[in-house]
């Protein structure tokens, strides 16, 4: 079955959830794989996590790190590093994923989006959760079913298959559809 | 003075000294300030460790973290992470110098260098250590006057300067060719 069948079948079992994107402690003891989701980025970092159980899933958690514009480079990457570190003694995922990057538009951006994927790595490598890469393609057509689908509808899908009041924070969203990609991913094969 | 004239006289002070390049322990209750230059790369890390004493300087250390490509990215930024922790522990440096990049030669060169640099400027900044950077253009300026010296020559110039027996590795000596920029560049705004 594909992804995009599977989550339309998968989504009924959610129906009588509550429906509220509320952010619900968690922790490894918990029943379930706790899969975070993170979006890199020099000035927004975004992030989100979802539990898994069985053949479905549920929102854990999203936000935003800001990273001060005004800050030199090393003390922006401290605040990602730090940040992601309490996030992961907080939500203690099992996974992580994070996007495959090419290039970034430009060199300058390419660079800062390096620096901030790099220590975003580390973080997650330092607590030895292993990490799954997928590229921006791989990731709208596990959503969307198309590859080439814009912000919007990246968002909408989010917050459909999360079942969420609202779309959630571009970046956040990003960071949620990496996570749901690699739910389906897992399903795919167990299915 | 210019920092090219202030080497020749300064270096005349080395004369009687141990021109042994011998790895010496230290730390920061020492005399004088500990300079750690860190040359970045996800395959070889180039550092290097000077101990700057008013109008002199001398060798204290450099090497190279070999890290394995047989290695996943993350695993290779781990490395370099507690490698460089390693290296803060054992020499306490009080100052830090990187290169600045702007480009490596090709869109994958520029992110793998972006990797390995955003984790080296992170190792330094939680150890709350002020980092310095500097282009090539005035690295190779201030070890050889001339800012399109070749690699030969800046190897060569970092023997000179440092009364190595042997020109170091080509890694070590650009980490070690940033830590006497940095020294120059103290050293020409208090003499």
């Amino acid at each position: 079955m594909s992804s995009a069948r599977w989550w339309r079948r998968s989504s009924l079992k959610h129906q009588g959830r509550d429906k509220l994107p509320i952010e619900r402690g968690c922790n490894s003891q918990n029943h379930g794989l706790i899969i975070l989701g993170i979006d890199p980025g020099t000035v927004n970092l975004g992030y989100g996590i979802i539990r898994q159980n069985s053949r479905e899933y549920e929102y854990v958690a999203s936000g935003v790190l800001k990273i001060p514009r005004t800050k030199v480079l090393h003390e922006r990457l401290r605040i990602i590093y730090e940040g992601l570190e309490d996030i992961i003694k907080r939500y203690s995922p099992q996974v992580a994923v994070i996007e495959k990057i090419f290039f970034a538009g430009g060199v300058k951006a390419t660079l800062n989006l390096g620096y901030s994927r790099g220590v975003a790595m580390l973080a997650v490598a330092r607590y030895d959760i292993p990490i799954y890469e997928y590229s921006t393609l791989e990731v709208k057509r596990a959503i969307t079913g198309y590859g080439r689908a814009d912000k919007v509808q990246v968002g909408e899908m989010v917050k459909r298959l999360l079942f969420l009041n609202k779309k959630p924070d571009p970046d956040s969203a990003d960071a949620l559809a990496l996570c749901i990609c690699h739910a389906h991913n897992i399903l795919t094969r167990i299915i």
